[in-house]
């Protein structure tokens, strides 16, 4: 079965791992994290052996794991008295510290007393970040349908409309299609609801959010993503959306226009798609992430938009492409500090983007995968300026 | 100013507490946690000492932390050599460990050496519980918007549709009257779009989420909520939406029936109804919460449905009631274990419902305020079965 095979190749990696870090196992508590290994997210404790089973010990649901998990030995969550029997002879344990909570970590702990507890998050996201076949075609799949709504926006969007009128849309039209909504986030202070709809001034918005873009969103509580803003004629839309399909998301931005775009808007949208272009045609096994970014920047630069790349002076984000996969921010980074060379299978949100005081935001955003022969672009649907 | 006054008197009730507890300060990293002190939302740090003035450390973005946050000392995040110098003589530091992961812990103690972090989880949570006059003007704007939506699917509804287009629908109207979304949940392992809308047996699916219903949900990367099931005359259709306004977030329920409800179903209705009018009039300062629950699933077991009482048989949800705020899962829990008297302006969502194997899922959920004179019901719209 497809789904078993799968499942046993994710877990002999991580074992592979295991062995190399003379660790005698990992303990995973995120949801997402089981669910790569198992293919469930039922609220469950995942304990993969440095060598031979892993075994899933279920809170709840364990009717719906049982359905739903692709591994054999799954149980119901012990009493605390019968946990640590289950654990004998296990003494270094990896555990991401990224995602696991200071009180959780202690109820671990003292569970399993006297154990070493190893952060395995890099190495757990570096496994991540590389997608088997199985993983591509479900990125390939929410691709398509995130550009299905994207190409269909045509229709709605118009002068008079409020960001928040044309997020609504968007975001049911993408329900519609089977969308799941819920975007994961790995980083810590980070979230994100679906995606942003920006328009003008709204598009250079500082904000908390870890991207080129911000919006200002609907109150302070939320500060990010459409706003009230009204959407007037010669402004540029902006939507930056997720789409979120069995699990897998992927991420895409397309400029719309009422009427026509300034110059110098015009101008910035293109360097972005000659800096999109230039940083696929490189996007193979060996390439190293750092390379990629300095190439952006310097082609920003060259083209005197430097002061504009990936935010507004002063405030500019230092990357262009981000790792996509169950979570919205995955491994690798194409920014400064990350020297290791891309992998065949890596799903990289490719995202050069011009922010302007005042004036707006504009940009290209489409998801690939690394390959011999530069980015496969995963979101089928032409860059171009959408105009109305 | 209110906003200064609201922020002022809450930092101050904390500063009670600390001091209380011997603490010289609490440091605060969780976004919403930050907002609730500062009404800032921006990637930041927040140091409150027992006594003195707080101190809010921007890493992103400082600028718009400046035009929301309503206390007096902002700067941007220090560099490492100069973050211990801030803290000077303070040695017992109050941290939510329920919110911190262990990466954040582990670089905050290294910049913090030879601290004492003390976990102030469960009395920051209970500070939070009650609600000022400032939080509950919000919340009855989020209840009014919320019930809105509600009343106004009946013209949307009808047999033949998916639950995900129920879903969509529902989400596009909230959203298009200010709805921001993102519903922040704070237990570790849960996680919620928006709400549910599920129909007949996906009523009674079983599944992670601490609630009495989860729907099946998209898939099973996201099990929970609306699902592809089509809605039959007949067949009971459950709508569990909360409501996110200026952040503030309520929560309620209602039953729509295309045709006629089963006699079986129409009686759990009315006991469901019945056991929310009994809790609602005992939601008074110094009820205590875990008798609540009680007499709630006493009722069920007079009415001859205990078994089915918030989940199917043998997977009940041990509660009938939660707290709600900024987060949905706020303090008090109507449940067992919960033994602390209701104090007013407490705010709590009442949720009775059934859920019968194959069969589905049928009850009633409001969002009430806790006062002298029993419930006050934030959600005003009438709690009958909305026929189609």
């Amino acid at each position: 079965m497809t789904m078993m095979n799968e499942c046993a190749a994710r877990i002999s990696a991580l074992q592979e791992k295991l062995q190399q870090q003379e660790l005698d196992g990992a303990l995973f508590i995120y949801p997402i994290d089981v669910y790569y290994f198992t293919l469930t997210r039922q609220n469950s404790t995942l304990w993969v052996p440095a060598k031979g089973e892993p075994l899933l010990l279920v809170r709840k649901s364990l009717s719906r794991a049982k359905q739903e998990a692709c591994i054999a030995d799954i149980r119901p969550f012990p009493r605390s008295k019968e946990f640590a029997p289950l654990f004998e002879g296990q003494q270094q344990i990896g555990l991401c510290f990224d995602v696991t909570p200071l009180q959780q970590y202690n109820y671990y702990s003292k569970l399993l007393p006297e154990r070493k507890f190893v952060d395995i998050s890099m190495q757990f996201r570096t496994q991540r970040s590389v997608k088997s076949s199985f993983e591509l075609e479900r990125l390939r799949h929410s691709g398509t349908q995130l550009s299905q709504v994207f190409a269909s926006m045509s229709d709605y969007l118009r002068p008079g409309l409020r960001e928040v009128d044309l997020a609504a849309e968007f975001e049911s039209r993408l329900r519609r299609i089977g969308g799941e909504g819920l975007v994961r986030m790995r980083a810590f202070n980070q979230e994100l609801f679906g995606g942003l709809a920006v328009t003008g001034p709204s598009g250079s918005s500082s904000g908390f959010f870890d991207g080129a873009v911000t919006g200002r969103g609907m109150s302070d509580a939320s500060p990010h993503g459409a706003s009230t803003t009204v959407i007037e004629a010669g402004q540029p839309v902006l939507l930056d959306y997720t789409g979120v399909f069995d699990g897998y998301i992927v991420d895409m931005t397309r400029m719309y226009i009422c009427g026509e775009l300034s110059e110098r808007m015009q101008h910035a949208f293109e360097v972005a798609c000659q800096i999109q272009a230039a940083v696929v045609a490189d996007l193979k096994p060996g390439a190293i992430a750092s390379t990629l970014f300095a190439k952006a920047e310097q082609m920003a630069d060259e083209a005197g938009l430097k002061d504009y790349f990936m935010g507004v002076p002063g405030e500019n984000a230092r990357f262009v492409g981000h790792g996509v996969g169950l979570e919205l921010d995955e491994l690798p980074v194409l920014a400064q500090g990350f020297d290791a060379p891309l992998v065949a299978g890596q799903t990289i949100a490719i995202e050069p983007k011009f922010v302007f005081p005042d004036l707006g935001a504009i940009g290209i955003e489409n998801t690939f995968a690394v390959s011999e022969q530069g980015g496969e672009k995963l979101t089928p649907l032409a860059d171009d300026l959408i105009k109305i």
